[in-house]
């Protein structure tokens, strides 16, 4: 199913913004839905390249949303009225029977009844499965359940996903957005084994069970919804727990993005493509750029020209720190190149508009003061998050998301993906082996079409063609209950964001869709439990 | 689906047999199917009652055999020729990223390629998974697969379950049928953590694809096979890794019979009208015995009086251990209840035979010589064997199966589950909680029509309603692709062991409706691949 109808042309307007204090996140927000419009152009992503792990390309963030924006820039959101937060003791390893799996941790999850219709009436369950990072923000950010609630007087919860938040067996120390909790985890040898996507899954399927139970909502159906690595979950949670979930939306979900289902290049064509289609000038700029940095840094007091260029808070230690940063910017604003601003378009206006540069580094730096405006230096450094510390861990264990660059059609250098140096990466980094086949050996991806068309049912995989990381989705019908519902024009979990007046039509659409069909879910579901009851 | 079509009367016919004796299992078996002729006849189970779990009704094992026929009785199958050992380097923790969990063990498993087509011709893999028991004994006793691979030029392949024979992470002390790697496993607290379902199910799945990788199949189809707990494996494997087994045959595989999916009462209300079925007279005789073994027992040498009687090895220290003999030997009579003898037959024979007899307890006594005819005494005493030991561990941690008497309609005294026994009794035995809900959370069970009627497909769950376990097994089709296959007459995995000359119409029919039903996934499979691949 492709949503998508007009060739809407706003991609080029933007509107001004100021970068999020930490007033943003502190302050309570309505249940409003236009007031993350100012939040969706703040898109300071801090992904994780060579600064860290050598030459190799390193896994973009998976979030539905900047990471950087809950983790580094905020102190916790506060959750909104409405919402009521609760705490279960979860088992910290479902897949053993050792004295200290019997062990277990609190797990927050995060309900909003205001709109349920009761057990029973068998009234649905919205369960959004948290991904990388603490769940208040989600639930102020995800507006897909909260929008949707009122018409199927569904029930909406929020599971944080294990040591994420306040849900990390060593306690929140510091806080649930402290990185203290989260840097002893995974320096912890013992209790970093029980943090993987399985353990995760086998979570939600205890904790939902729970809740249904808690409730006594037996016939309650329940989606599960997620976004990016929650995405993932939300598909393969889908797969491996039927009895539990009778259907899920995935948003940008790369499940394809595992062993060598998906070239190597996916991610970073599309970005290229998305510069590309937003200016041939500002793409051409960028491309030559790279060679520019590394001819200046060459010469004597290069580094120094540099840090002046591009106004780095402290001087550069060397050029990778500036490529990296530009590397990640433009990654992260084709990733999340949202209407109505567009940052992929903002960067261009900048580099388009340096019309007085002759330097072509003068023009890049153009492109970034105009994405983010209004800043005495910037910050080349990566910073430190729950998400970032995390996900590393993630990755070295079994999250291994290969994304290289080979071809000469990028507008970035050719820095192809290194399995090799992956594996040294982690080793000294944690000390382990990664196992970078154990994703498809538990949840496939191989042959996907001949697998799923006969296997399955009720798993909407939605995808925004812009988004580099669509390039490892499922971008086409697997069978007439596994769909994919895509947009040209849009970007990484567009559709669970919380909608916006300015939503182009498109938009709009897709999401219209998604309902249609969870809709039809319902249907069937609750004609099959009459038909059973009477 | 029923596979009988005419109620065959051979019920009352039996052939008499003599004792398995090591030689029988130590000697090269021929694959000529009439040799095992002799083997069905010898059920001498050993089940886990009261004797050792104080008066609550325990499970009864779930082997698609006599487990004690490998265990206590026998020496090492010798594994036939054209049949090959190989050993997988298998990871012991799928779960965790501990370094404890980067150990691995050696996986045996045993191929026969000698109907193979080859991976050339995308030939398929029939996959035997391996249940609570050494595998070199199912390879010559489980006739399906290698009856069937010249049909389909499949290859045959045999897997051991993790911690049983030679699959023991701490190595096969003393022989892959010693009880001493077995015993110290399930001691080691450490150890037997790994030593559970989830796990099991992880091993076949890293090591089916490792078998496609070596021989270069990688579009050859699986078909997984099991039978009893092994039904049950095989079933959720093909829930859990669909992309890696295209089917399962599940024979006799209770997977219902969890939490409070099947009534307690449904396994031995089973052992009851099979008995009443056989003969009225002996279910009435049976149904009094219990009362006047306790009579006796009460009266002043009561006990030597029963041992006497029973012709017991040693004397009895109370009259559970012969009620408990009995009641597993009527369980396992029932329970492979099969052609062309008919154990529940003839005990019947034995018990409506002893005409001379006034005394009901002589009459037992005849039943109980005429199932196990010519021993010089009868060995009370429950024997320990991998199987026994291991599967104890099983049920204490997860296969947690409910099995109790409440009805006076059976033919055995009132037993109910009590469910903090089973709790008491396991923490005193390992020290461990078992977790009686984690099968259903990880598995499901519960509303399985409503669940698996639109989702899943290609599993044929085969049951003999003589079977006592069959109580908890699906019997209806699910969806026009999750069939069940059923004969009125059938016992425990019959459909799957080697066929006989002597085999019932039923019996062969059932056969050929599972080979038709998995020819027909084989025939849209490859043209499905087919219109993949052109």
């Amino acid at each position: 199913m492709d949503s998508e109808n007009n060739n809407n042309n706003s991609t080029k307007s933007y509107i001004n913004t100021t970068i999020a204090s930490k007033k943003f996140y502190t302050s309570q927000f309505s249940f409003t839905p236009l007031r993350f419009n100012t939040m969706r152009l703040l898109m300071i992503v801090v992904i994780l390249t060579t600064a860290i792990f050598g030459t190799a390309k390193w896994t973009p963030r998976l979030s539905p949303i900047d990471p950087s924006l809950k983790g580094e820039n905020a102190a916790s959101a506060t959750v909104p009225s409405g919402f009521e937060t609760f705490f279960y003791n979860q088992t910290l390893d479902h897949f053993n029977y050792k004295p200290e799996s019997y062990a277990t941790f609190q797990q927050r999850y995060i309900i909003n009844s205001k709109w349920w219709g009761g057990a029973s009436n068998n009234a649905p369950i919205f369960a959004y499965l948290g991904a990388e990072g603490p769940i208040d923000g989600d639930v102020t950010i995800l507006g897909f359940l909260t929008e949707n609630a009122p018409r199927f007087k569904a029930l909406v919860v929020y599971l944080e996903h294990r040591f994420y938040g306040e849900s990390n067996p060593l306690g929140s120390k510091g806080g649930p957005d402290s990185v203290d909790a989260m840097e002893e985890s995974v320096k912890n040898e013992t209790i970093r084994g029980y943090f993987n996507s399985a353990q995760a899954l086998a979570d939600y399927a205890e904790l939902l069970l729970h809740i249904k139970h808690k409730l006594h909502a037996h016939n309650s159906p329940i989606i599960v919804i997620g976004g990016s690595y929650g995405g993932m979950l939300a598909s393969w949670f889908r797969l491996k727990y039927p009895h539990i979930a009778l259907g899920a939306l995935a948003s940008s979900a790369p499940i394809l993005y595992f062993d060598d289902i998906t070239p190597q290049d996916g991610y970073y064509s599309i970005v290229t493509k998305d510069f590309e289609q937003a200016s041939e000038n500002c793409y051409s700029t960028i491309k030559q750029s790279w060679d520019e940095i590394d001819r200046v840094a060459s010469m004597p007091n290069g580094l120094l020209t540099l840090s002046q260029k591009f106004k780095t808070c402290s001087p550069l230690n060397n050029s990778y720190e500036l490529k990296d940063y530009l590397d990640s910017m433009y990654a992260s604003a084709a990733q999340y190149n949202a209407p109505p601003s567009y940052p992929t378009a903002r960067i261009c206006q900048g580099i388009d508009g340096a019309t007085n540069a002759t330097d072509v580094l003068d023009r890049v730096f153009a492109g970034l003061a105009a994405y983010r405006p209004g800043r005495a230096c910037y910050n080349m450094t990566s910073g430190v998050s729950q998400t970032s510390i995390g996900w590393q861990w993630q990755v070295c264990s079994e999250m291994s998301i290969p994304i290289g660059i080979t071809s000469n059609v990028s507008m970035f250098p050719s820095s192809p993906y290194d399995a090799n140096e992956y594996v040294d990466d982690c080793v000294k980094r944690f000390g382990v082996m990664p196992r970078p086949h154990w994703a498809t050996t538990y949840y496939g991806g191989q042959d996907i079409r001949m697998i799923l068309s006969r296997f399955g049912s009720n798993i909407i995989f939605s995808n925004g063609l812009r988004d580099p990381y669509s390039s490892g989705g499922v971008l086409e019908d697997i069978s007439h209950n596994i769909l994919a519902v895509k947009t040209t024009n849009g970007s990484h979990c567009l559709d669970i964001l919380s909608s916006l007046e300015s939503d182009p039509e498109w938009l709009v659409k897709q999401r219209k869709d998604e309902v249609k069909i969870i809709n039809g879910w319902f249907r069937k579901y609750y004609r099959n439990l009459h038909f059973l009851k009477h």
